[in-house]
């Protein structure tokens, strides 16, 4: 019924981390991160990776990420207010689309508590059709994510 | 390197409906509700069928439900202020799990925009250990959500 | 140290309602929507009516709305699944700014659970400029709004 | 109409700082940190704070802090990925409640982009009634909170 599920992987996976801080709010009624939020840190890793990388412009930009797909499995509880490791590869580029993988690690954590991809599919920011190849500036941020 | 893509089903996929308000916070920065806000809908809808039916009890009920997977798939945009239909079924139930599978709907659209499904693990409030059954009153509830 | 604490009015007190559906993560850890979710329905609230009534484009009109002041008073808990009416009336309309004044119900009760208000500075979308005068969509969505 | 808009402070008002990241979805349509963002990380750095101290248990605490009353003035933007530094004061205590004041400053800004404050009543938790004195290590995290 389900694909078998995947394993919690350790750090050296990923090739780039960066750091979450938890909010109050992460936390719902039983005591832990609800499982939403980890998909906000999803998008949080990547995006503030390809800003920080000159690959995003979300003001300016000719292209945008569209996401088609997404998908996490869960391990272990997270709380706030522990902080949080998400690390992060690109595990497919297309000519038009990305997979991203991501990977939540406790901080002094090797195996992670959850990991989860989405795909983005970048469009012209006008037209929102598919773009004929990714931008020069994406591919190259895109390279430090290539699993090691 | 991903399953097939599904298909955008039909209302007529999904046994029980329930009416989401979109919020001014769902739309970002692009300008139509953001990936993550889909699966607060999908917990939303879900519990709130399972309270309504007295299957859960948030705050006394001594099994709760702990999501280890989610899954969406996203075919079409969705604003606020639109409102949205929750379509939503039990695809597998097996001795301490679920799979309830969700369909969005805009409304006065008749195919979805996104569907997607998490899995709850019932467990033992306290000892947070899968249940050995399900409660009988979530088994019940569980019943009309059956695909027709 | 505050200002006395107003009283929790009766839905007399608003020309306007719209009905808000709550959601699973708006409950927090204590098991009651938390206080910083009432504030995205005072958005949501505002905006659709302002949208609705032809006066906020938010993806092409020339003057957006930027909030320089908040607040809220809370006089009795609201939670998920119960679904919420939220009242709004505008309380001050100046060259370039509106006070709108917003009051929360539960379904079925006439005394509010929280009320509060926020101040839309009127700005060019492009300078970020307050604007000389109101736009005349806007002004006249407003008029219905005023205090019965 | 309003009281009078108070000034953006210096991170001298403020006793003790707390880092939050921000997130993709914190940033709304127009390109910046929604207001509502704003009250979350309240929150976030008072309760991050009085875990820290010892002075709160979540899970197991006898005594909760509801909230009456939360404020906020907006003095400039913030928007993502900038990381935020929360300053949080007490500005009085009372016999069962507490008055937080915070203000929030983008990295290596002097003054506050916005500041508010929230009113904490503390309660039991079974009974939800205020409690007759501020429990003692409740106190003493309270003290170092102290305008300086």
């Amino acid at each position: 019924m389900s694909a078998p599920r995947p394993a919690a992987e350790p750090r050296s996976a990923y090739p780039h981390f960066g750091r979450i801080s938890t909010r109050w709010s992460d936390n719902d009624v039983y005591g832990h991160v609800n499982n939403v939020v980890y998909y906000s840190w999803f998008d949080t890793a990547v995006n503030r990776y390809l800003i920080e990388s000159g690959a995003l412009d979300i003001e300016q930009g000719a292209v945008i990420g569209l996401v088609v797909e997404t998908q996490c499995h869960y391990f272990a509880p997270l709380a706030f207010p522990q902080d949080v490791d998400a690390g992060i590869r690109v595990a497919h580029r297309g000519r038009s689309s990305v997979r991203y993988e991501v990977g939540l690690f406790g901080v002094g954590q090797d195996r992670c508590a959850a990991r989860g991809h989405f795909i983005h599919v970048y469009v012209d920011r006008a037209t929102r059709r598919p773009v004929g190849e990714l931008p020069p500036e994406l591919r190259a941020a895109l390279r430090s994510l290539e699993r090691p």
